[in-house]
């Protein structure tokens, strides 16, 4: 692995462009204070750089960029482009975006465009080259970064353009309109097409929407987003070439399929605000530095936004208790992070975002945010000294994450609400209680390296997919299929006979189980299973006809009852094919867990679950991190841990000792 | 009475445009395999039909018909106007639904016109009468199915042309504006009009619509999408004469009255869609069954559209029990239905209702669901050697259902918050538990073969109407009043002075009771009534002055306590007027009814409330049906009946012995 | 003080315009019956005095005034502008409001004109202008009642009339658009307006808008609804000099700062609705009566609205309880009213308030409500010889009640959710419990002549505000200020440096604390404080640096654990200043209370909490009033008090004797 970066970043958003600029020198001073390395600047400054169309004005931006290279702090430069201008929506209302209901939304947050406006894609560009021109050579230079947080609020418009440009990505997938009929299965409700310009974005309508052109226009708008990034990036590419691009991500984000995104970064960035409040809120955001991790292929990624404690968007904002911020950025370094960045510099005194903590905070330098602010920046410069800096982040298990699946399980008319991100976390937090490091790939992808697999709820799925996961299996991995899997094909047809990738399958075989009807379980009831493994769990059931393979657990109650609930084929390679058919509970997802890691020869940090408490090994360092108020003693890897509330502690990890 | 059909008609809608016509074949195989003797066709097939505007494509539906004729299955047709072609949204988006808030949907579900669209209707009733034409005379030809489910997503629209088509309505209701200013009360709120032209539908407004604008507004969509039906049928009465016309109602359907409906259907017909995981629901499908047999004046009737497992459009939809299917089928039959139907024959495998269960599911015939549809197809067509087909099922107690005061109360700004359907059918289930079957009339109709009557909040009601009751009981007849009864005119004027028809009315007098003032309880506020009937009751109370009554309960606690809850006069033709002026929990109500059955001198199949069981007798067999999944023990009309889960008996009924 | 009439005034709105003028007559025998003196007449009758656009029908109000005159009763005359008739939207569409949506409303309820509509205002000023001229002199006419309710359901329209007016009164406001920038923060999320014509209304948009322009949007919409009653006062000022002017406020009412309307009112005129279900709605209630008293600097006022029993536009319209409207009524000529009236007279027979009670209701004179009615009107009329009429309510404590820290703390993206009504409700109630007397006063008020004056959550407050805070301190008053004030200025920009006024106010001096870091606690979770004063609060933690100030309680947990939570600073003057930074519960309020009265050296009239009873002196009479239905005796001001079921006792007070 490669670092990337000389040393860990340590910095945040700065919006000088909202202060008086007598304030700037103190700004590099106290970022020198804090062992500050980095500073994003001017995600919010069109309005200040474009003052009026095609006028620019970047003088303000070279002071800022001066004062901050003097002081020997790096910029990762905005494109700027994330908000545009209070001009543009007088000039151009046809830029705004307009929701399902036919609403154009207004000026006065921001992100206010249509993602496929080619008017404000033109204005936007204009900018990005003006500035690659002006700043491409500034030594305080170290990364572009387009946009902000694609589609955090606007993911899709429903403007007459956009229905265009939906039109045009479907001529293009589809070819012919019948090819979109076919898929669509327009035969049924009368909503066959006999042109393109036919179809219409999947608007407010009188019931429930085509599946798969509610799909498609998932697909689409993450398309025609990340075409945005792409064009920027082209224009940077061009003139800042070896200048290293990204955006910011924003962790399990439903509205961007990051897995085709990731290819267009040269560094994977990542903002995460897990709730301070929330006592499992840790779970998320681990989950969240795995799939980074994963997105960049194991490559270092950068924490691009955090708090230093509260946020202002949750309805009752909790600040960090003492410690727990050190936590939180830990776990990312831990996981795989080479940089640790906060939203933002110092705190605003007006607009929308005021009551956001920040890394000076309205309170001034002597403050416990601040000083915490201060050891930690001491803290990860001395730590770029270790091997942990640019190092990987070994996994053994990896768990399918597929973004198809989120958008279809999410529909109108499905067979139950099943939360897709909330299953697979589910998942991952039974491994994650074991101190098991996760790896998420995306459907399709060559596993082999991996001991175990886990793929919960993944209804979407091809039959080369389905086939390729059997293929794991009786090459000798260990395969865990959760209900809700390969119900469907990527067109959203059901596979018919069975379920599981269809009659006759190769996935069916490998389990050794087909489905014969669902039957999901009513909202807190639960159902309690015996066997070999025994236990109690909710949201589903179904009928799974057992043709080869052990039933490890059979549904006591229900509609199931008496029918299989866990299964699990050995395969003659050694592997294993694990087929389960409803939600454990935490106690029997730590049974499971159990048995899967002993089938899959995957050794866990922790003998036993420990709640609150996470581990993980990157450069030969182990990090252990309390996320607890409480002190807590684990037995890590076979070592006695004693952790203060919100500990952290490291250690040469067992293979590196 | 006649039959319907010579036998038992079993099937369910057939879409086979959604699949490759290789499977045509099959399907009749399995058909024939299930005893289907039925199959409703084209319900969705107006752009397979009508590929371009005025070009028709029906070759392959008569290649349908064919096929299904040749296999021994008859064709319920439709008319295939539920679902118009994408082109007609493109070519005329006036022709598309506004909802109240000015928002037009959208393309790309189903049901997308609005019901006074005179371009919908004029491709409608050509289409119609093409379909006459070509396939008036085909013999697999059974009955005609306009359009489906009328207003199951779309039942008013505020465009345009709906507003005019409102004035003019309004203006044959009522031939002058100022009768208009009178009915609606426009003297208040400054509302009155000088001309139908100012007159709007009741989109959004600032605060509480005219209550009379808001009925009126009701009655007209009820009649426009009526219309659309009757345009229809004028169009095949005049084609094929003789050949029977339905369409499928919707149960206890709010958008539309169906009393003013079933003149128009040659067969009532109805979709059904019980919660098989909720325990209660078989009251709310008896109540369905029996008003359906009610509207056509007692005549069989024909279940269209159930399904033999789960639906796709709740929360979570639970699977049918084994046996459940059967038990509700039976429900059907037992209540009046001459053919039992479901939607959909083969299970989609793409587009919004894939996951709603079929009588082939996905899995094929080899599966529980299937076997289960055959096991049924079998006993049906045994059933029809019987004396059940066409025969009628005897009631001696009427409740009467309105759906206008259903309109009324369902308002902004009324006393409180009170559910006329719930209402109706808290006191339908204390019937049902002691077997005694119901018929559902009209307010108005001609009552005197009833030997009790019940009008449980019947807000709305003419003086007219309420002479009529009073005349019931006067004459001998059980009458019993609930709460929140004739409080308001049609026009929805107060009855003044003391309600109930208003001061000095002749309902008054039967009744011998006025009411000085309401006084609704707070939502999970109870109160307990004592004298000759005592228990808890909730939802209402008011201030009753006993005139000329036994009081049968007092108040003890809350706004009126000491004052009367329930009274009793004895009418001197021997007949009985109650009023109830609370809601009766579950208990007291069942201590109600005996009184009032005893009263009535109906006899209870039931000596006790049976929760979960039910009973009726049809053509000299009684049904006795378990919906619960245990067993059951229960005398019912004086004979020891042992009921499995779900299980069904079947014999003579005590007068046929 | 002076009286505002020569006696006490009684009765309601009279709409006789909805009913038959056959009934008048009986009207007038009546009222006359009932002992009223008042009846305010044409509120919403424009439909009926302009039938068409400038053709006036006056003759039928001219004879519903005479007759009235006749009788003996007094006429509050309404301009009729509260609801234009139909012929206006039909006319003048742009007249009527457009939501944040973008939905234009419809006519059919009422209140149907955007508040900045041009063509509206100038026919409301046209109908005013005939109005007065007709009837200025008219013997019958008392006042003028300008509209009704204004803004009760539109107080902000989105039409583009709306948004140049809004722009207008910016510019109005910052004279130029980079104070605007300075003042809403637009330096954040590229913002910046080049010119006002880019500013819009706050429509629905991406994200959070801009707080300020939030706030101004409020400040304007109040503004421009005042604006109309100005207009029209100013034309009834011209022709009928000396006749009183008011319009109805609404209490507590959001949309609209009172403050600043006050000074245009003649009489400070409310409509309140306690709903008699709710034990504890006294408390808002008396809280409304001693705001309406507080806005007129301690004058007399008048309600212009309550209901004799249940109202109709909640879910559940209670019915009040005998002697519960006599409660209610007394409430408000104790805390200071000079009349009392209804709405209505007579209960509609139809339209959307025919449920709500009326003085004469549905069952005519003969009944409960009625002969309450009259036995009330007795009773004031014999009170009007007293020394009660005209007389001013003392009040020792002041409670700062500010609109726009009301508008702030609603806004979105706040640290928590403060219902700062609410929140002063709880202070206010604690007061009220131990029968002491409060005024309400606008921040920035003298509040010398007050012994204690509290501040719950005023979270906006220029610096001139926070240093009469302290001064009053310093000079020997008691301040008690809660947790959440001053943490913005009047721009909503932050106090920097602590909060409270920010760095080295004099207010942070007064109390001897500032703030560090807010750290609210989540929903439902409480605190334990600990210290000279120890309890339970919830909603609300913060870490306060205690400069100069003695720590009554500290908190015992959570993240300010160990810190202060409540603090007193002696000052020179024998004052003392308190900072509250929690929200104490019920029990812990009482004993904060009691403190903070020993401290102010106020005489609570209760010794001990007497919930559900209330106490207030007025014109030497003491009233104790017993909210609840059970008796109670109390000891009240040192008397032993018995009172029935929502009892009143009068009694000379303890200064008077």
């Amino acid at each position: 692995m490669t670092s990337l970066f000389p040393s860990f970043r340590y910095g945040g958003d700065y919006n000088p462009d909202q202060w008086d600029p007598s304030i700037w020198d103190d700004d590099v001073r106290l970022m020198q204070g804090a062992s500050v390395t980095t500073a994003t600047v001017g995600v919010f400054s069109w309005a200040r750089l474009e003052p009026q169309p095609g006028q620019y004005d970047f003088a303000w931006l070279e002071t800022v960029l001066d004062k901050l290279h003097a002081g020997g702090v790096r910029v990762i430069l905005a494109t700027a482009t994330a908000s545009p201008p209070a001009w543009m929506a007088k000039l151009h209302p046809e830029t705004l975006p307009v929701d399902e209901h036919g609403t154009r939304l207004g000026f006065g947050s921001r992100q206010q465009y249509s993602p496929s406006s080619a008017t404000y894609l033109e204005y936007a560009l204009k900018l990005v080259r003006e500035l690659a021109t002006r700043f491409g050579k500034h030594p305080a230079l170290e990364a572009w970064h387009t946009n902000n947080e694609y589609g955090c609020h606007i993911s899709a418009s429903y403007d007459d353009e956009s229905v265009e440009a939906f039109r045009a990505w479907l001529e293009k997938r589809y070819g012919a309109v019948d090819e979109l009929n076919r898929a669509w299965g327009t035969g049924f409700w009368s909503q066959r097409y006999f042109s393109f310009d036919e179809v219409d974005a999947p608007r407010q309508a009188p019931s429930f929407r085509n599946p798969t052109q509610l799909l498609d226009w998932r697909r689409f708008s993450s398309d025609a987003m990340l075409a945005l990034h792409r064009a920027e990036r082209a224009i940077l590419d061009e003139i800042t070439p070896g200048v290293p691009v990204t955006t910011n991500f924003m962790g399990f984000f439903a509205n961007a399929d990051y897995w085709t995104w990731a290819p267009y970064m040269d560094i994977i960035s990542d903002d995460e605000y897990p709730d301070p409040a929330d006592p499992v809120s840790h779970i998320h955001a681990a989950a969240t530095r795995d799939l980074m991790r994963s997105l960049g292929g194991g490559k270092p990624w950068l924490l691009m936004e955090q708090s230093p404690s509260a946020v202002n968007w949750r309805d009752r904002n909790a600040a960090k208790a003492p410690g727990q911020h050190r936590a939180h950025s830990f776990q990312s370094v831990a996981r795989g992070a080479d940089g640790i960045l906060h939203f933002q510099w110092r705190q605003s005194a007006s607009g929308a975002e005021k009551f956001h903590a920040a890394m000076v905070p309205h309170g001034g330098e002597n403050t416990r945010v601040h000083r915490e602010v201060q050891a930690l920046g001491r803290e990860f410069a001395e730590l770029s000294a270790g091997n942990v800096l640019g190092a990987a982040v070994p996994a053994s298990v990896a768990i399918v994450f597929d973004w198809e699946s989120w958008w279809a399980l999410g529909q109108e008319a499905t067979p139950t609400r099943v939360d897709y991100e909330q299953t697979v976390l589910e998942w991952y937090a039974a491994l994650l209680r074991r101190g098991v490091t996760i790896d998420f790939a995306p459907a399709g992808a060559d596993l082999s390296a991996y001991r175990a697999v886990i793929v919960p709820a993944q209804q979407v799925m091809s039959t080369g997919e389905a086939d390729a996961l059997a293929a794991y299996a009786e090459n000798g991995g260990c395969l865990v299929v959760g209900y809700q899997s390969a119900v469907l094909d990527r067109d959203l047809h059901v596979h018919l006979g069975g379920y599981l990738g269809g009659a006759g399958s190769a996935l069916q075989a490998a389990l050794g189980v087909a489905i014969e009807e669902f039957a999901p379980l009513q909202a807190e009831v639960t159902t309690w299973l015996s066997g070999a493994l025994a236990g109690s769990a909710g949201v589903w059931q179904e009928h799974v006809v057992v043709a080869d393979a052990q039933t490890v657990a059979t549904f006591d109650d229900g509609h199931a009852a008496g029918g299989a609930a866990v299964t699990r084929r050995a395969t003659a390679a050694g592997g294993a094919a694990w087929y389960v058919a409803t939600q454990p509970d935490e106690t029997l997802f730590d049974a499971l867990i159990r048995r899967v890691l002993r089938d899959a020869g995957v050794a866990a940090a922790f003998a036993h679950p420990e709640p609150g408490v996470e581990t993980a090994v990157r450069g030969g360092t182990r990090f252990v991190i309390n996320h607890t108020g409480e002190p807590r003693s684990v037995v890590a890897a076979g070592r006695d841990v004693e952790l203060e509330p919100f500990g952290v502690a490291m250690f040469p990890a067992e293979g590196a000792e």
